[in-house]
């Protein structure tokens, strides 16, 4: 199995991506194609002395930066890193597609490149809710701001295929994210969405609040991409908050200091724990191929796991479970 | 200035109010008059031994509960204590009404009974983010699911008004919450307020993402309910989740425990910062009186918060202010 993935994409590109890539290829024996511009690539490669067999080189002329218009970038630059990895997905030489960079970037090249399973009318970006026990599947998180009910329907069916597939859990218990726990609850949209869900055939188990999201009591929490995004941005942002007061307090007296060593360790264990890198990326689901966008602030460690999570995702089957249950012929 | 408070609203009532009510009194002086069954009020009182002056019970025959649809039970009981309430602040008899009651009925009794001032469309549902050093105040976070992008640029006159007013902020920062910093993002809504709020003489700063509510940088956040809603309810989840995770790593091994006992009162005291029951209470603007809506589970020191949250509000001459800025003659 060979994965492309983009060496020019992301905060620390590309020192922290080809360092990912040799940790992922010597921990976890996975194959790749590092896309990007040859000489720099191979330049931040030599920095690590031999190259190990299994990491290839593909060279791709332009890179598109964080500041660029998604949807223009990926059109004008067809030589563009991502481009050219997402191309290695559509002829089949690579088996998914992992990328740091530009978000928007990322889904339009998939969009273009690969294009939609046909029958899903729109793809969903899915995040794994770190602050959880056991781990919650939100989709969509910010590829449709917009939507119709019947996206939502399909991004339920594809949450729950992956949960089950890729997470290994059995029929999940699929939620939609409302404003209170009952049916007749929240804005016209989710109202008819929930209608719809009952008779899905899923494991619907009814609306969830924003404050249950990080109870661990559903697998899936289905959303728009809007309300997704804020979600998981408040998320991060109260964490941060949360941690940063910790630290203020921490440092405002001897005592507290000194109590704080002594934690420092679990401390450290905890926030681990809730860092998105630890999954290291996350899913697009919907398009014809296996793409995993990774955090534009990855370090080594996050793309070495975005790299693992994308292999997961191509051996459980997802993608063709999608296409027989989803897809039209 | 007498203060209406719905003695039977909240998880805790009738007792955490009536306690409430005695704070407030005897710690900030406010006159209160305790609306509800005047048996069952009474003797809350009398348990406390002699009532103090300036605090008179209003007899109410009915009470809305939690599990109550909203509107059905406001307009089926006439003589529930979140009506009565809100009819003494219509005949000028109380200058504000708190509830910690079923958010939906003191809504829509405020509605019923107060009404809209005149020229606003849709009161909000304003809430005081406290992770932030400051203090943020967000809205709609759960008055109108569905929007129009007119309610959302009288959201945000209200906001400003209300910062400057209560919050004593001078020329407030408004900003959108969106899904990017950059105009052309987010859903069609949003791309239409914001141009409106360019052009509507409010101090607007642009769009925020939710990572970045809790950092202080703006004072009003403006979007819709539904959005809005979700936004502080996972904050509410992630702080509950982060605190439990701690208490958990504190107990896992005995030289933890023994650093936590140390820190205990630090970690107490910012517990305390965040907690909504610091505030006590949260405005709903736009309805033709001062209304504040108390946490369903407050106790007695967030209800003496409330109400004076609420004092406040009728002091700082905000309702006069949005009628002659917004509202129509």
């Amino acid at each position: 199995m060979l994965i492309a993935l983009d060496a020019m994409g992301g905060d620390h590109a590309p020192a922290a991506i080809v360092a990912g890539a040799l940790l992922a290829r010597r921990e976890l024996g996975i194959e790749i194609a590092l896309v990007g511009d040859r000489q720099i690539v191979e330049a931040e490669l030599a920095r690590d002395g031999v190259t190990p067999s299994g990491i290839e080189v593909v060279h791709a002329a332009e890179a598109i930066t964080m500041e660029e218009h998604p949807a223009q970038a990926v059109r004008a630059k067809r030589d563009a890193s991502i481009n050219v990895a997402m191309d290695l997905v559509k002829r089949g030489v690579a088996s998914a597609c992992v990328s740091a960079g530009n978000t928007g970037a990322v889904m339009a090249s998939a969009l273009m490149t690969l294009g939609r399973i046909h029958g899903i009318e729109r793809p969903a970006l899915g995040t794994l809710a770190p602050y959880t026990p056991s781990g919650v599947l939100v989709l969509d998180v910010g590829a449709n701001a917009d939507v119709k009910p019947n996206y939502l329907v399909q991004f339920a069916h594809m949450g729950s295929l992956y949960a089950e597939r890729v997470l290994s859990i059995p029929n999940p218990r699929v939620a939609l994210l409302n404003i209170g726990a009952e049916e007749t609850k929240g804005s016209e949209l989710v109202q008819d969405v929930f209608e719809r869900l009952q008779k899905s055939g899923l494991n619907f188990v009814g609306n969830i609040e924003g404050g249950d999201v990080h109870k661990g009591t559903v697998d899936v929490v289905v959303t728009d991409g809007f309300t997704g995004n804020v979600a998981v941005k408040v998320t991060e942002g109260v964490a941060d908050f949360i941690f940063g007061e910790l630290r203020t307090t921490f440092y405002s007296k001897l005592q507290y200091k000194l109590a704080a060593t002594i934690l420092r360790p679990a401390l450290l264990k905890m926030r681990e724990k809730m860092d998105p890198g630890t999954y290291g990326g996350v899913p697009l689901l919907g398009v014809n191929g296996v793409v995993t966008i990774a955090h534009g602030n990855s370090d080594a460690r996050a793309i070495r796991n975005a790299l693992r999570f994308a292999s997961e995702g191509v051996s459980s089957g997802m993608l063709e479970a999608i296409r027989s249950t989803l897809g039209r012929k």
